[in-house]
């Protein structure tokens, strides 16, 4: 089914939804069994929590029901979880491949977690157990750890028939490992048919395998796999041991988790803020970021108040207040945008910051200058005074070029430091920004005003 | 080459360095016949534009030359492609992927991307046209037009020679065709290599295949695969001929670049910002989105202007000015961003559009109280008056929660219209409910004030 034929999609949708309310279970399963998981999955965002879970249920299939759990969004997800029974979790957790099974588990509360994990399949507890010892957000999480690793003196035809044999649904390379599990080379399933099938792996290998080790951050191997066109990375221990692979779906998943999460802390909120529809929640995750803005407007507020003298008598000043800020916002704003994805898309170095500094600075000089003279001549015309033009202009000026440098140099600093350039939120930038500007325009003013 | 191991890639970066200027080509070549065409290109970040050609042009071979080519940011592409000899660039065209072709004669002016086309071999200046005919963003301008297209009665066996024969370089999946080319099926590489190698393609084919028009959006087709886990996603014609397939790497820029998009259009900058080192390209870039503001903050001038006699009366009034407009306007930019992330992962649905707008008015209103009340406490604490206290408390409340739903339902109408979302960009956001701020807070005050 095409996203484009959402139509299509409302059809099934209306006749799920009176099958569910009939409790038509035959019904159900036979048009559920001819929707790929991933458009199950889409029918809960237009359910209710009682009928996700009541439609949850008619999955009979362990394997289906699996896909369908991996494919649910968190919020969803979280719903089934609530009310599914722990043994039929566990059955449902032994189906799917260890990542997407602790990917699942991490949602849950931690005695419970542990709990489920007891019941699991011996392999598979194991396989979690290891997937849970590295950090969240690391290649060893996100990493699958079924793959096919082949001794290097096996044939390609004897490869062959261990493809026919894997387990695994889609198999798009071989890893070739010696004896002691070491990562030797890899092929590609095609140059394997391709081959002749005598010879054997190690001759016929690609021995420059691009690789990543379990504690690499996931941002990272993304990025890996996006520069050289990759459809899995292994994933390599410290002895050099193949334990997993990356492949190319979970990459998509990490950049769009990633690039929602950079625009989200910008703007000074979290990912859970999109699924949750719950207020009280939104309300727990932006209320800290709005206390740096509350902070910095009382800061604000304290500047202009010193100022009081020469708004009580210019009182036209303020109304050039929101403006000076605004400009110096957004010019920073930009700045810091620049900055950001520049970092996460690799277009931009750490190892440049002055060059990218001096840019930013010039632009910020170049765009004020430009401002300032219109609005400098928006002032002089309007009030008939040309020194609170000057104000206005040189102001709007000095403001603007301190936000463009002051957001290409914290996000790039941040960076510099190891820390994720991100950080710098847009409620930082925004409430300093203000602060800044309002005690340059001030004070400016009160100096030219008073002449 | 790993992305961790950059002091390696330091090393290498410094002997290129030194050979060129040398002009010692031999060992150059050496050099870069061992490193990725990826690699090479993230030379050119650390050279100059003259140091940038000079390593192009040591690379003989057209093939390697193509890639790295491809690879290369569009900035540095630009520098080689102004100095390379005509006759040069279209053999290095010849060697590429007509879609890659395309994405590079994309950047040239239409006088010169004629001429080479018209230098290109044949078939190769067909794909391009072909390609070019398509609207930019779309799925036939990112399609890749070389693919295995199989005659449903052809054997297993004769499938695996057609494979082996196919001079892509990675070939995962085979499409299933009639006499008129029309996609009736498709099979993993992996199911090929399973099946019974005298059976007929038609008996073992998936025929309910995931597909495209070539009007597609690129960004719908990358929410298909992304969804579906797709390697790659065949593009047919409306009638049903298979005319093209979009591969997960394309996929994988296509969402890089639309998350860099979407975070630019919000900051009011674009894409090319991050690669200009030119601070008037920048200026261009960056002016009229800036523009917003200023009008906005013109008006927001008047707004205060109007209300002067109160500021003048009660000038610590003019000190929660900046506080007012800060908290309302980064309230909004968390719904706008919570709109846009969640609309672009397909988190939210515009059909849920009440829904949201009302859990972001009950999330604006809560966190207004509540912030109203912090700051009604602090006004009238600071400056002894209760009216001022209540004047701030009921206008930030206001503003907060007047600002979430204004961001909110600006990207979701947009969307609904058909309009990119992301076309609400911060500057408009930020710009009207600073006015809006401003006109609640000294009408409220005046009113309160003055009893």
């Amino acid at each position: 089914m095409d996203l484009v034929e959402f139509n299509r999609f409302k059809v099934v949708l209306e006749s799920v939804r009176r099958l569910l309310h009939r409790g038509a279970t035959p019904n159900l399963r036979n048009i559920l069994s001819k929707l790929h998981p991933a458009d199950v999955a889409q029918l809960f965002k237009f359910l209710s929590p009682a009928e996700t879970y009541q439609l949850f249920d008619v999955l009979d299939d362990h394997e289906q029901a699996a896909q369908v759990l991996k494919e649910a969004l968190p919020e969803h997800r979280m719903i089934i979880l609530e009310r599914i029974d722990k043994e039929r979790l566990s059955q449902i957790l032994n189906a799917l491949p260890s990542d997407d099974a602790t990917d699942i588990l991490e949602d849950l509360p931690e005695d419970l977690r542990a709990e489920i994990i007891a019941r699991l399949g011996i392999r598979q507890s194991a396989s979690v157990e290891e997937h849970l010892s590295y950090p969240e957000g690391s290649a060893g999480r996100v990493m699958v750890t079924h793959f096919l690793a082949l001794p290097e003196d096996m044939t390609i035809a004897d490869a062959i028939e261990e493809v026919r044999r894997a387990k695994k649904s889609e198999v798009f390379y071989v890893y070739v490992v010696d004896d002691e599990k070491r990562l030797k080379g890899v092929l590609s399933l095609r140059q394997l048919v391709m081959a002749n099938p005598s010879s054997r792996l190690g001759e016929i290998m690609v021995t420059d395998v691009v690789k990543v080790p379990p504690t690499a951050d996931q941002e990272d191997v993304a990025k890996i796999v996006a520069r050289y066109n990759l459809i899995a990375v292994p994933v390599v221990d410290s002895e050099e041991k193949l334990i997993g692979i990356v492949t190319v779906d979970d990459v998509i998943d990490i950049m769009r988790e990633e690039a929602t999460e950079d625009l989200l802390k910008l703007a000074g909120t979290a990912e859970e803020d999109i699924t949750t529809s719950s207020s009280l929640k939104s309300v727990r995750l932006r209320f800290p970021w709005l206390m740096i803005t509350w902070v910095g407007g009382i800061l604000s507020s304290v500047v202009v108040a010193a100022f009081s003298p020469t708004i009580e008598r210019f009182v036209y000043v303020a109304a050039f207040m929101p403006i000076i800020a605004g400009m110096a916002g957004n010019v920073g704003s930009q700045s810091v945008a620049v900055v950001i994805r520049g970092l996460a898309t690799g277009r931009i170095d750490t190892s440049q910051l002055w060059k990218i500094l001096f840019k930013e600075v010039r632009s910020g000089i170049l765009l004020g200058i430009a401002y300032g003279i219109l609005l400098a001549a928006f002032a002089w015309v309007r009030f008939g005074s040309p020194l609170l033009g000057a104000s206005v202009g040189i102001s709007v000026c000095a403001a603007m070029t301190l936000s463009a440098s002051w957001g290409t140099l914290l996000p790039l600093a941040a960076s510099k430091l190891g820390a994720d350039p991100a950080f710098i939120s847009g409620p930082f930038m925004a409430t300093t920004t203000d602060v800044a500007a309002m005690a340059i325009y001030l004070g400016v003013a009160t100096a030219l005003l008073n002449i």
